[in-house]
């Protein structure tokens, strides 16, 4: 392709994607399509010749968008916000033409240095501990692709803190205990396996009837533990469960944690976003408490994915457990200290311009827009709940003080569990079936940049016409 | 940002990004910036209100710009090719204005069904084995975000099957031991690491003068360690080193893993994708023998970092090793088996839709424009080293098949050294210094998608001026 045909394709493309954002909401949010439809209607093998560009967009319009579900969707409250913005996607193209790749300071210094700087930003408007900042001298912030990838780097910090670093030789990890709920997040389970931490040594911690870690439950395990000579060395404290937007209570957890030396991890994956708006901070409330944090701009924040922020109050931990350095990654700058290479912050080595997204929407359509968004999302949420508790067919099964809310038909388990298939095949909206407490239960989730009231209307209408 | 304001700025950016590429060669390969210098230049604390495009393309060409070091430049010869192209940077645009997730098939199942076409599609363009294929039954492909990424996921389907699948139980991975020579690139270090397999169980094995893996010492390593009553259950075999480019003996390797059950992964990051070229095959020799493999279109085929391709050919332990199913991820399509949800391939759960890099590149610019790249690239290093052997000053220290040529100045390491700091700072093309057998090296990686002839004519001036 020459530059002037990508002149032309790639304003053809802008508008494409401005068309597709400004009429999705006349689309299924679901596809109909079932497995295999997608591939059978593509060519099963690679073209010898060069293809013109309009066979390629015929494609997309015949398959490719009608093969989707469109999480940009105004009626899509299914598993979590993941709406993205204007500016974030001329970011992400942004990135796409720079190519540059931010492993080491030296690959690429605007890369490196501007990404902590968001960090810092960040930590800013979201009222977070000083000590995450990279000013700090101990802490710092790094952009991850996802919540599981912060997860594991948690674990593996707390892994090479609570062995003082000899696992990084003898791989031994079978004393080690983690501790979190039956709610915290699969990646939990995911990231500790991958560690080398079974299922045999992680603790599933009692909840309450909110669905929150029960810290005399918490200290209990963890010494009980300690008595059989084990090594209890991570908690995950979530804000906000992935199941119903639970709130463990880290402001107890906290000092359990620091009296026993045990690594607490506040994953705050699909909700401390909402920490933009200064009322609701209480969404972190404790995280000076913890040795790590996460929260995703590309849940709830119009950043597109890929875009976890992660900070830890511990670097030293952090870079035992992660850095290597071989001699064709050697460069002076870091060797000097002055700068991070964040490589030695994440599991890949290589690493995208991610952080363009984050400059772009904070600084294009600015955190007053974020705000304005997450307020829109809680007040419709508290709408729906009205209409929910006021009609006796449905039951609200745990608290919702965000943009999550979860129900069921007090009829049974049977009837919601047809009514949630029901209401998800009509294809005008669509919720994530979830169980709490043995039973199923059908979420709410309101996130999507355009959801407006008459969406979350018209929602309510689907779920009252399909029980 | 309204659409119209999206449609008038993403054309502005289409343009900025066909002119930096067109232009880039006109500025120094590496930038001036000290640490700290690109930060000082931008506000310290966020915007309390939006700010105007103009202003942040002011930064961007101010302070951003030149803050990079320039990965498509056609005098960057450091590291490794990382070229993209303007189809590849097209298809970012659109996964990012589509903003789907693709964790699951149901999540947005044309996302998973062209990613797994696009696997089978090169499959076929690299005459990889069948048994790689999607459609063989018991293998499979996927995007991992780098070869760092695949190679952690190849030790756990490794680990998992050397343990019979307890490893997910008990953790306990204090008896496993890896191999692979010091020429094997640092993620597999870090990846062991990461998988509890510590230092004291890495083995390195002898390479030969040309840094290839001895079969004789390999098979000496594990037999050593079967006799000690350990549990040799990971080799890496290396196709294209990063320091040196050199080729581990698959062929020879297979049938002592398989003799002795261990899991033979082969890292072809940077030269597997040789392959495109039919009488460049051998660079994959032996991989049928393997029971994983890698290769990174963001490096040398013009598609933009983040797309490696893993292919195993063992999909039951690589499920077993990585699925974990939450009741808010069931869905039924994946239950029946038909397709895969392709959040188990992987260690985050998230993920971007990065199939249509592929598809947009091999479609648009086609498969003869990869191979008469890579063909134009491996002339141009037969040519530099003609040049280099007719100068007595020079020595050639490995190797060459490809388009990675390793030198030396005979006068010693000192003067070497001194010679290498000297060309970098030139800004004219940026070279890395490597170290082989104790001595230190500078690396020519010919490999951007617009090095032509004179780039490396002017490169080897550089060279030969700056003794």
């Amino acid at each position: 392709m020459t530059p002037d045909e990508f002149r032309a394709r790639g304003r053809e493309l802008i508008d494409r994607i401005a068309e597709y954002l400004e009429t999705v909401e006349q689309r299924p949010v679901t596809s109909s399509a079932a497995p295999g439809d997608v591939r059978a209607a593509l060519a099963e093998h690679p073209p010898t010749a060069p293809e013109p560009w309009p066979a390629l967009m015929d494609d997309l319009d015949r398959v490719i968008v009608p093969g989707l579900t469109h999480w940009q969707h105004p009626s899509f409250f299914a598993y979590f916000p993941a709406n993205t913005s204007y500016p974030s996607i001329l970011a992400d193209l942004l990135t796409a033409g720079l190519g540059v790749q931010g492993m080491s300071w030296a690959t690429s210094p605007a890369c490196t240095e501007v990404e902590v700087l968001m960090l810092d930003w960040m930590q800013e408007l979201l009222g977070l501990p000083e000590r995450f900042r990279s000013t700090s001298g101990t802490g710092g912030g790094v952009i991850q692709g996802s919540a599981s990838e912060a997860t594991l780097v948690a674990i593996l910090s707390a892994r090479w803190r609570a062995t003082g670093g000899t696992v990084n030789a003898t791989g031994d990890t079978t004393r080690l205990v983690a501790y979190a709920t039956s709610q915290a997040h699969s990646s939990i389970e995911k990231g500790l396996r991958i560690a080398g931490i079974g299922t045999d040594r992680i603790r599933t911690v009692a909840h309450d009837e909110s669905f929150a870690m029960r810290p005399d439950a918490l200290a209990e395990a963890i010494d009980a533990d300690l008595a059989a000579g084990l090594v209890p060395f991570f908690v995950c404290s979530t804000h906000g469960t992935t199941s119903s937007g639970a709130f463990d209570p880290t402001l107890e957890l906290g000092p359990i944690c620091r009296d026993r030396d045990v690594w607490l991890h506040v994953d705050a994956a699909m909700m401390g976003i909402a920490a933009l708006a200064p009322e609701l901070r209480w969404v972190n409330d404790g995280v000076e408490l913890a040795d790590s944090y996460c929260t995703n701009p590309h849940k709830w924040m119009g950043v597109g994915f890929d875009c976890d922020l992660y900070w830890t109050a511990d670097r030293v931990a952090l870079l035992g457990a992660l850095s290597i350095l071989p001699e064709y990654l050697r460069t002076t700058a870091a060797e000097t200290g002055a700068v991070p290479d964040l490589r030695d912050w994440q599991i890949p080595l290589g690493r995208r311009f991610r952080a363009l997204k984050l400059w772009f929407a904070i600084r294009l359509d600015g955190v007053e827009s974020f705000r304005s968004m997450i307020r829109r999302h809680l007040g419709l949420t508290q709408e729906l709940a009205g209409w929910v508790r006021a009609d006796d067919r449905f039951e609200i099964v745990a608290p919702h003080p965000l943009n999550l809310l979860c129900l069921r038909l007090v009829e049974g388990d049977a009837a919601t569990d047809a009514w949630i298939e029901r209401a998800n095949a009509s294809g005008g909206a669509l919720f994530t079936r979830t169980v709490l407490d043995g039973h199923p239960v059908l979420r709410v989730s309101i996130g999507a940049r355009t959801t407006e009231a008459r969406h979350v209307a018209a929602a309510w209408d689907l779920l009252r016409s399909t029980i």
